[in-house]
């Protein structure tokens, strides 16, 4: 137990089985030879009220078991991290990711600080190659821009689709801007990854199993978003769902979750940084235009992602919000971007990093 | 242990120490040792990577030992339910409680479904009479009125104060139905308690300890509303503070907890009422109207708490709801009202009581 | 406006723009123009402080303005349902749902109440078909099981993928109950359609805007699952995603929230039924067992159910749940399921209702 | 309108009213009429389908008509802000809140960043003085320290009372150090305030209405925690309460909402601070230590905190956590209350501030 013999990493899990106060020595006995029947360990602590058994072995065997269900027992507690590829448990130092073609790649990971910029859509050639410039000019690496959008709405512009692969193809080349961009529909992952430098995950499809197992298939780095409603277990889980296709080039971002506060469109977990740097191995950047949705908060949001130690910061730019087919009200552009511009020059190395 | 020589209520309470993989002998015979010297047993379970502590004792102890903070410790489980006086396990019986003076008190238990009625607010003799004569009319055997309203705004309409109370007391005279109000301010406990039957504690007091404490002396029922934002887990614990200060008599009731959701002001918890019928003793009943906040949602949510099992409901009623100075949109009269009257009668039999 | 001259649903959208106190007349000027541009019209309204201004003409094009990035302008709000087809208000009657084939085809609307029954997960052949013999004991008339499973962990149990289609097909011949199965990946859907008679599409898939409109080309019924963390609007447009596509067979189902509330895996939302109904012709059902994840709770839950007007009620039921794959827990047998199918006999018909 | 005759701030507010598609003229008559009998003015827009009317004048005087309620409506929106004294609008430069006796004033506002710093619980001389020295050292310029503690279990430790009090000012007298302390009862609020420097008002007591009144007539500078479930707005209006008695010295404090992220206490809303700031003149500030409820969390978010623009923070030390009566895991020490103090020197000149 805990040694593997195949090469997938194995390793012992714990579980605490708390039975009802009445319990009777029979359905102790069960928990017991049902685990045991598994290849697992219990141990039997009786108290003056009650026992516990703590389980040593597969936790999955374990969940087999349905432990919660079995006469006598109160509760279950598991106590290992689900996760096991993406957990910092075993790979202790955090991972640099590189993306883009061999010779320009950029890292994004523990030493430095990585600016990811441009339209939230790709509208137009003119419109795309404008924000790339105005995004590069600021100081970002990587651009980002949409050509398959997830929309609510059905009648919302949806995205252009593979020409806006194409577009975005085009504009690296004048640029030297290595590519990140989304990929909805697990069928669209081999044509995205042929374009793309980096295939991102939307916050609608963390839960899309399929998808991710598809995009652990792509030979590409992933930018998985945090679902707006998933714990930070599930979102290392949806990583881990990646991982186990073979592809250990994630890196998370943080893009606000759903509560009750309207001011915003949703509310940026901040704490899910320094949370996610404690058990996994992954880099963590922060998208503080989603989050937000509004242009105001973009600067300051920013601010607090590099000071929280983040890897990263990913943003919208448009050159015409008012114009913008995608959620102009959050794209950045003259002073504002300046700002960030700057804050992005200055406060990494505060804390660190080099940019 | 678990014997109280003291007259208090004393048991056993278990919690599960969960050292991390690398904890030292030392660490481990830290923590038992600390247990010890508190009076509690440590029961230590080793496993193949990790060593589990089952801890038989005084809880508050334990917590006084901040076990979490100790070197070696990953995670600290509490088992026992915190609450002691409003729990099922030291009180098997469901409770019945009785509103009213004696000769004409209305019991709220597991054998009746009582209806509570009136107007939102207490507005003038004349408004207050009409409502409380609808409710009779309806069926409703208890009348609810606010005289002391806790209004968001300090520039809304705060209640009518004392001259409210003597408005519901006027009007108990007439109809005979024994009254709930509400209280906000532990000032205001004698002279609440002079007038009504039964003392309401608002949502907005779910967490104002010195309040709760003051109506645990009071000497009439209580009436608990769920904070909007309260765990059940908390809400039990405000009624344990009650009935710390030595009043059992009190029921809680479910009005709608804060979600994402819009539609509605609030989402009815439906499943809530299950869930504390299985861990307290208490009779629980419903808030329809301010749980929707709309009037269109109010029978068929009074109906869905008669079928869950609520031991009853309580609901805003207004004979003029276009000049109600409070939560007009809720409250019934007409067509609506004579639904809900016709529900209250046909469907509490359906699930065992009586009207 | 609001003609259609192209056999498309089309209708006049309003929107209501707010200035900001200092606006200038050259800035509302801007957003008149804009407006009138798309073929939209705009009332403006002058108070002391503040310009409004009305719109009325096309949504979308409006959406495409930007309203909110304009100069002077402070807030902008939608007023119309964004949803057309699944909206009441273009379909003032509530739609029946037909599932099965022709012959045998079991309703799910307004008149009748229908009651679903089967596995969490189709495990083998001898364990479906108990469970559906199981099913029909209690009253149900159509047949649940999962062959595609999303699960949180990429460890645990995946479903039998087409084999458990198979044993579906077999069992519907033996017990002639039609089959709801649900599919997780659009390139499955063929397959998946071929096998059953209704597609369900599950919570984590709500925002799978490519699987959505799969199915609305699948030519079956689709069951659509609220999406755990989607606002009533959002599963609407999810519905729309599908009826878009031609397919306007859509039964809603209502399975619980994400909320703060830990003793239920999620809360049941019992106002989502009639919400959904004020708004949407579409069928609603309940799904009691995924809510709360606790078997104490599917009945009461049900039952509230039935009470306040759902067309339906899907239910786990398991013959040996201590053994079952996924979801032992919440799944019903023996007296928990008499207690069912006789609520799901006497109830309905106190809600003007066949069963 | 708008002119205020009285003293008390008055000005003109708007709201727009959506009448429902088959609204009649004389439902529209009668809400035009009935806004008008309030002394206000009614603005009527006639689209396609539906008709508009906005209104400007009092906005209490619009709420007590039950607009909602009339027939014909189906919408009703305020514009708005609903607080007047503690709103940006009729105050746009920031406010500066000064804390302490003459002449060793603390000043927290938009030039500079305060630290603050202390115990949760004042629990003896000797721990709240050692704990005063700490936060000296480390740069704070105010103490915190409870002597009443709301505790959500009645059997928990619930502070020192007036003996608290005592100790805070006599380590006021050895360190010079102004003293922040809580209180929870309107009650105690004189006594409070004849020793606390500044008076704070905390989670649980932000719908504590009677409390909030009370501090605003208390002659202190009072610090308001948001309520762990309340909106901005409603946050806002807590401090409009404060200051409607006269306390316009109210500085706000983030301190984490309820969300569904189980890994961190609560959620720490840092967007909350560019937003209250472009609305409100008050101060702000963050609680880094009972946001995330975890010691490695407190010093990324502080620094978040000071990069995002918050106008101080506060934090919990203690001198020795293992044995805090209360909130030890989240208390700093050694290393990383250096990091933090370095942090406070270093990064507020990058943000405009001086220490």
């Amino acid at each position: 137990m805990g040694v593997s013999t195949t090469g997938t990493v194995l390793y012992p899990r714990t579980m605490v089985v708390v039975m009802a106060p009445g319990a009777t020595e029979e359905e102790i006995a069960h928990v017991t030879r049902r685990v045991e029947e598994t290849g697992g360990q219990a141990f039997v602590s009786r108290g003056v009220t009650r026992t516990i058994i703590g389980l040593v072995g597969d936790l999955e065997s374990f969940h087999g078991l349905n432990l919660r269900s079995m006469a006598g027992v109160q509760d279950v507690y598991r106590i290992s991290d689900p996760y096991k590829l993406v957990s910092l448990q075993h790979h202790p130092e955090r991972s640099t990711v590189h993306v883009g073609p061999a010779g320009r790649q950029v890292p994004i990971g523990p030493e430095t600080f990585t600016f990811i910029a441009g339209p939230c859509a790709v509208e137009s050639a003119q419109q795309t190659l404008e924000a790339a410039e105005m995004a590069k000019a600021a100081g970002a690496t990587l651009l980002r821009g949409g050509a398959f959008k997830p929309r609510t709405s059905p009648y919302a512009f949806q995205g252009l689709g593979l020409k806006g692969l194409e577009i975005l193809s085009d504009v690296r080349e004048v640029t030297g801007l290595p590519i990140v961009t989304e990929v909805v529909d697990a069928r669209d992952v081999p044509v995205v990854a042929e374009h793309a430098d980096m295939l991102q995950i939307g916050t609608r499809n963390a839960g899309n199993f399929g998808l991710l197992q598809a995009v652990g298939e792509c030979g590409k780095p992933v930018l998985l978003k945090r679902g707006m409603t998933s714990t930070i277990e599930e979102w290392l889980m949806a990583a881990e769902y990646v991982a186990q296709r073979g592809n250990l080039d994630v890196v998370l971002c943080e893009r606000g979750i759903r509560t009750f506060e309207p001011s915003t469109r949703n509310t940026l977990d901040i704490s899910a940084v320094p949370v996610v740097q404690a058990t996994s191995h992954l880099p963590i950047i922060v998208d503080p235009s989603h989050a937000g949705g509004r242009r105001d908060l973009v600067v300051p949001l920013a601010r607090a992602a590099i000071a929280v130690g983040a890897d990263g910061v990913i943003v919208d730019v448009h050159p015409d919000p008012e114009h913008a087919l995608c959620d102009g009200p959050q794209a950045l552009f003259g002073a504002d971007l300046r700002a960030l511009a700057q804050a992005v020059r200055q406060l990494p190395p505060m804390v660190g990093r080099r940019v």
